[in-house]
């Protein structure tokens, strides 16, 4: 079954937006045992006609992404239709639930969303509960003309990706029959790289009958992926497990702050958190996790020395005497925010994001991090990241979750 | 002038990888006044050979990325050869480069790497410093074939970037001529939505002679993209501003907390953040902004009550009587972390992010905003998102930074 993609949106091509929906199709599909053919961009407006009517005639499978919204630039909908030859009509469900979702939001609807009512005759309308625009689902030989089943989807992730689940994976496989489905498995480790499974399993994975793997290296993080049948998945699973499995973060999927967050509350600990370079970053992440409340207390963003002494206790002598970015200050910085926050555990994180304030001792991507737990001791651990400010806070605020992590299983 | 753009590599269509080269080029191109027409990705191998055919045919410049390195599934420089019709030589530069690559690392050289000294005669072979793939540029003409200037350049980024500043942008600005190059500008607005675009200005936008432009909505954000001649731009700049102006975030595609911490800096003011239901987002935005330490000091993320009172000074009475998520609780959050801070503004959050702990009066989706000014009055405001946890957080941050953007600006 060939599935191409079309992504719409000059702002994709501009490079205003990242263009994240190609790779996130492809976990999906290669989840479900599917494989991108080929993906391809547009701009907004005219030049999806052409590029429309080659894949149309290619592939048998089109996802299309974007030009559903009420605006002029918004035409995939008219050209999709065009080009099959099929009329648009107003569609009374689709009227509805566009109406629900304005009255819901207690907001008038403009004329313009009508637009996002019509549907081509024949097509499905794919409700989307989290924005106006409804998907749309062609199937093949809708008309005389194409053998290609059509998907027109939203561009806004957060519309798109519940909108896939529900609407499009049920269809794709019936479309594709059971024997295209395959099991799979996500494994997430820390701590170490993508190299680090290339020397050590690779080639033993390679050799297990029936099994397709893959990586995905991310910041600090790299995501084992196993498809094939459950005897393969789970020979694939004890292989990286033995080799790699002090430093597994979850085998479900779960997040590395997920999992913390699950640890803790397995525990009935509470977690405080004392942030410097991170700032705010790693509280972020922890807060992302629904339930997060019942774990999580107290964080503080100390970004000034200042702050750092009168918020938790570091004392100004050991900020002039050492630096802000010190084995001292990360501990004290953590064991204030213990004390502050009658917490089970604290951890801290203290170090220089740039672009500006390295020194030749102390480098941009230098860090410090101390965790402090009730009636224990504090540990303090230096990592260096020297990477871009963004994806430096990331890695640093990943070495602290990890260090956090293996205390709570008992391996740090 | 039309550009495409084709990335091959099976990796980026199952997802490991991240494909961030189309929206990378399309900044580049961007900025030299150039836009990119189409992009593609194709796996591996024999596919390039289809798509390579088509692009080469339809564009006036064809970059593509990957298949350069030494491995068997490394096959772009011959299917471009071939589709051609022209004859691969060993290219004695080339050889040099790769050697003298391998003497510097003290490594030797593998015999599978001369197979990235093979040139297509007549192309210009573009040094690598950093890899071993060096890119090749082949020039319209070339053959009898094809009237497209092909690139081929390698995909790690690490050795893209430097290659294409210093050997692809100078041949693109020769090839496309200064009457190619437009001119572009990019608008953000917050408080407003695409459908406030669409009633108030798309028409008049449409009428301006010569004038290309789009929107991209975000969450709690709406991009205007203008692209033109600069009498063009200039006038739709002027018709945006007229309608929207006091919802302008910026013109020059800085973000809202850039916008924010420039213009604390251009104040000498400091600024303070107290978060619940965001969590340390605020915070984190802010200290994304590279300089952030000139303008931010202190920040508390005072998840529970009990933080909330103990840092901030927050009556337990009113916690208690108002509820955590009340007007009452936002100013004496915003008004205890000014004083704590001795900061100049002080931006509060309190509100409800979900999935579970709303009720009627107070549904899933509520936050309430306080920002409280050295020597002023504090100021407190509803504000209701009904999403999904991570954009109600993103959607109730935005709705921070801009009541604090238009008290900088004395509209607030």
């Amino acid at each position: 079954m060939k599935i191409e993609i079309l992504n719409t949106g000059t702002e994709l091509l501009l490079g205003n937006t990242l263009n994240t929906h190609g790779g996130w199709f492809g976990r999906q599909l290669f989840a479900m045992g599917l494989r991108v053919a080929r993906q391809a961009t547009v701009p907004d407006g005219e030049a999806i006609h052409e590029a429309f009517g080659e894949m149309v005639d290619r592939a048998d499978v089109l996802l299309i992404t974007g030009g559903l919204g009420p605006t002029s630039d918004d035409l995939t909908r008219e050209i999709v239709a065009e080009t099959l030859g099929i009329e648009l009509h107003q569609d009374e469900q689709a009227l509805r639930n566009l109406e629900s979702f304005f009255a819901l939001r207690d907001k008038p609807m403009a004329p313009a969303n009508l637009r996002q009512a019509m549907v081509p005759i024949g097509a499905d309308v794919l409700p989307n509960p989290n924005g106006t625009a409804p998907g749309l689902y062609l199937p093949p030989r809708i008309n005389g003309r194409s053998n290609c089943a059509v998907f027109l989807l939203p561009g806004p992730p957060r519309e798109l990706y519940p909108m896939f689940h529900s609407e499009v994976a049920p269809r794709l496989r019936a479309l594709a029959g059971v024997s295209d489905v395959a099991e799979a498995a996500e494994l997430k480790f820390t701590g170490i790289g993508e190299s680090d499974f290339h020397h050590g399993i690779d080639a033993q994975l390679a050799d297990i009958p029936g099994l397709e793997y893959g990586y995905c290296a991310r910041i600090g993080e790299v995501d084992l992926r196993l498809i094939g049948s459950p005897e393969a998945i789970a020979a694939g699973r004890d292989l990286a497990l033995n080799s790699f499995g002090g430093h597994l973060i979850s085998d479900d999927g779960s997040s590395l702050e997920a999992t913390v967050v699950r640890l803790l509350r397995e525990k009935a600990a509470k977690l405080a958190t004392a942030e410097s370079c991170t700032g705010g970053l790693i509280a972020n992440r922890v807060t992302n996790v629904p339930g997060a409340s019942e774990v999580f207390t107290h964080g503080w963003v100390t970004y000034a020395n200042e702050a750092k002494a009168s918020q938790l206790g570091v004392p100004m002598e050991i900020l002039e005497s050492h630096g802000a970015v010190s084995e001292e200050v990360a501990r004290t910085m953590a064991e204030g925010s213990l004390r502050e926050s009658g917490a089970d555990y604290a951890i801290a994180v203290t170090g220089i994001a740039g672009p500006t304030g390295g020194t030749e001792e102390k480098p941009v991507g230098t860090a410090w991090l101390g965790l402090a737990e009730k009636g224990g001791g504090t540990l303090a651990v230096k990592v260096f990241h020297p990477r871009a400010r963004k994806d430096f806070k990331q890695a640093v605020s990943q070495s602290a979750l990890e260090l956090l992590r293996r205390r709570l299983v008992g391996m740090g």
